[in-house]
């Protein structure tokens, strides 16, 4: 049998997590909380699979969902997208950036990524017969390097997928990066993926420059939002995508035929739950005590910490410690130190190694501590 | 835009969902019971929520619930796929069957599927670039037309997808369909999907035969499954795949990328639950009364009755009664008699209109009653 993704193997998520397990280490790995979500939301769902509502919702999700979510864009971004037409509720983030990948990417088609990267996006366009075209964001400031990106730029590419706050660098698009995009985007027929999945875990007072509040971007793109991330359940596999009808028409003619529709009773408790703005809007500033507590702890170790303006991610290079490749030193961290870590050459597709790892912090007080704890013995 | 799918609009399950509910019409149209599911499994799910197992589940499932189908499989069909490399619990068959197609099917890679089918199956191969040989079933029985199939394989010939209790028609494939089918693909490099997601909705006393019983046919084999359709609960969209190792390897490949994982507190109520061989054993009983019941009742109306061994669909043809086109007649069934069913050129891509409609009896005693009383007035 002949693969359609040879040289993909289980991605890093599962394997770290598994060694962590095997290893009974402390997973700071898989972006992923290990402190309880909503009581409240628990209970909301166990009402509505009580009340029945357990069968097939709508392909495109549930209309009072959807206009939860519109609102809540409103109130956000100052844009209020059409609940009809412009929003679909999707398994998850993932499920949502590959069907988008998959309704616009014809073979043949380039489609422009910033490496380091989420490792779904790229076997998504492949998938499709794209052709992903990998350029690097600056070394450790993780900007975009303007000037190789308009040059990356032909009559082939289809498609740019952008990710703010980022996922594994922790670095947000301003205000000025998302103006200068619209500038180079201006036109051309290029489509847009914003993902957007941590748009509610941004710190130090930024706001989060989501591409809706651009309408030269916003005309052109999938932004993807997920619940997972906003409400602590990533296990829920419950997100969204926003993006104009015509955009919007073609994600649905897949979606339906790759889910089908998202967890029922989820979708019902979400619509009530999206009324309390203070769900989201307390976010960051229960995110950033996490982040500074960890970082401050963190100074007292031997890694060098990089900047976290966003996500829920914390980079950190061992490079003056030791030569040993990421893989190899996240494992032996995992093994000899119980800390499991993500090696950043995993978000590159041909593995560029420069020595970082990345942290989740996205965990209760007291898992941070033990795992500084062990990493100060490092 | 330059659509992937320009020919696919909504699928006709959201369309007569939705002109159901718009025309307060009893719905008899898409596959999902209108009565409660297991309060017990409804428990395990809040237990699991509230003990806070509520984020990603690994890619390939819980182990737990993976062990659970595998001794599930083995007490129905005898034989037990390793959980380790063969099962793999998928959002729903909807999404198992796409990440399989994703999985093995490149561009001129020729599909054989018999119509009509579930509506997803051609537009999942059209994405991959492959090509669907569309094969009709006999009329009105719906056996498969063995010479012609035979006749359509050659070199280019990659898979075949059966499915059996059938989606729309009812009917089963036997140990003699099954075993004719081994006969066919021996000797071939054909890889064969089976949709089994009525596996316990068959009537009459005959067994399930699914094509994990026949060793040619299992080892070339995705064979997908539903809780859903067997726990009522259809919105909760979970299912699994049992497929040889190297076929599993493939499928999780595209599966960790689609959606990454499935449902995780659904997933651990699920092992416990099927520790329980009679939440699927009582099924057939279950399923045979309402469909007598149906039956019965519908022999008073004017609608002539096809055979129905299988899944939770009747076909009734109406060719005596109208001219009108089926999608038509439905829509005026709905509009004008209140009950809803879904007309069965949808499961033909091109629309190949017999004048049969499918009433689903998955529905209360009282509903199937109320919609039988409306359609009597015919
Ligand atoms: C879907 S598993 C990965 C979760 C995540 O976003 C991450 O760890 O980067
Ligand atoms: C996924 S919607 C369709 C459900 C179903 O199996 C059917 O109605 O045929």
């Amino acid at each position: 049998i002949t693969s359609k993704l040879p040289t993909v193997g289980t991605t890093i998520f599962t394997v770290m997590t598994r060694m962590a397990a095997e290893y009974g280490a402390i997973s700071l790995s898989q972006g992923a909380p290990d402190f309880p979500c909503s009581n409240e939301l628990i209970d909301l769902i166990t009402h509505y699979m009580k009340a029945g509502f357990n069968q097939y919702a709508p392909m495109e999700g549930l209309m009072a969902l959807r206009e939860q979510i519109a609102l809540k864009t409103e109130r956000c971004y100052g844009y209020a997208p059409d609940p009809l037409s412009e929003v679909t509720v999707v398994t998850g983030a993932t499920e949502g950036l590959f069907a988008a990948i998959t309704a616009v990417i014809h073979p043949g088609d380039e489609v422009i990524v910033l490496e380091p990267c989420y490792d779904s996006y790229i076997p998504a366009i492949e998938l499709c017969g794209g052709k992903a075209i990998r350029i690097s964001l600056e070394s450790e400031t993780y900007r975009i390097p303007w000037q190789q990106l308009a040059n990356a730029i032909n009559s082939r590419t289809r498609l740019l997928i952008i990710n703010t706050p980022h996922n594994p660098t922790g670095t947000i698009l301003r205000k000025e990066d998302i103006q200068q995009l619209a500038a180079l985007l201006k036109d051309t027929q290029i489509l847009l993926i914003s993902d957007e999945v941590y748009e509610h875990i941004i710190f130090d007072g930024e706001p989060h420059y989501s591409v809706l509040r651009e309408p030269e971007l916003r005309e052109r793109s999938f932004v993807m939002s997920s619940f997972g991330k906003t409400y602590h359940a990533t296990g829920w596999k419950m997100g969204y995508c926003i993006a104009p009808a015509f955009l919007t028409r073609e994600l649905r003619r897949v979606h339906q035929f790759l889910v089908f529709s998202t967890h029922t009773p989820t979708q019902y408790a979400l619509a009530d739950y999206l009324k309390k703005p203070e769900t989201y809007e307390d976010l960051p500033a229960f995110f950033q005590k996490k982040r500074d507590m960890f970082r401050q702890m963190m100074s007292q170790t031997r890694f060098r910490l990089l900047p976290s303006e966003g996500s829920y991610f914390q980079l950190a290079s061992y490079a003056h410690m030791t030569d040993e490749g990421d893989a190899d030193y996240a494992t032996r961290l995992t093994k000899e130190y119980g800390v499991a870590t993500i090696p950043v050459s995993a978000f590159y597709k041909e593995g560029t190694d420069n020595k970082i790892l990345r942290f989740c912090f996205a965990k209760k007080d007291e898992t941070l501590e033990k795992a500084v704890e062990r990493l100060a013995k490092v």
